[in-house]
């Protein structure tokens, strides 16, 4: 793979009480997407916030780094992300913790070689290396029928 | 600001060379956007990829960053943030550097204070000390009349 760079786009209007955010992608993939300071606590339904995109992020990377560990042409792979900000003494608040929840289906693929794809699609994956070098990274991960 | 949880779901379908995924938030900010290998490599319109939501997520969190130091109640902010992915020799590919390019309008604000916020909110906000950990940050800012 490349080197690959891409670009997003935040417009802020006001002050950070009353403010607020727009994030688009050039891609088109989204525009505009609303967020503020109130929303960034207390999730509101249609608004997205830096610590959402980071699972999404994450849980995109880590799903495709298991389906390239697990090279099954009929894998079907579920990924959920729970990212954690929060007040770190002396340092204010930080990203702390990605909590990973996977379950992925693969037919004939025994528990033990899931086990070790699981292991190394954590390792190849360049989110989960990014978020380990300065917070916890947990996968809970289940094969499924 | 309490402790956030903020959670995204992805579901992949295949391999790795052909399969594809999508990502959405239950906030239902977004949904189903669609991501693969071929796009994460080369952006095609309409689809994401972890890099681009990683660039709207530390876009986000720095705009509000220094909306927060700048207190303007009329402030306008622009930020754009280019994530790179590289290979780094011996680790694969990894995360190596957010680039962040800001521009601010805010009546009144000399330049002194404006490099001083611009500081301040690199090391306040919680995706530039996330990806600092493992990456380079770097901000080119600029203060508009």
């Amino acid at each position: 793979m490349p080197r690959v760079d891409r670009r997003a786009e935040v417009s802020w209007n006001g002050n950070l009480a009353r403010g607020e955010g727009r994030i688009s992608a050039p891609s088109g993939a989204f525009a505009g997407l609303p967020y503020s300071a109130a929303t960034r606590v207390a999730a509101r339904a249609e608004t997205t916030s830096p610590e959402e995109l980071l699972a999404a992020a994450h849980a995109g990377c880590f799903a495709m780094s298991l389906a390239g560990e697990l090279r099954e042409a009929e894998a079907r792979i579920d990924v959920t992300a729970n990212v954690v900000l929060d007040e770190v003494d002396g340092q204010g608040h930080r990203i702390v913790e990605s909590q990973l929840e996977v379950r992925a289906r693969a037919p004939g693929l025994e528990q033990a070689a899931f086990d070790e794809a699981v292991e190394a699609a954590d390792r190849g994956c360049p989110f989960s290396r990014l978020i380990a070098a300065a917070a916890k990274v947990t996968i809970n991960a289940t094969l499924e029928d």
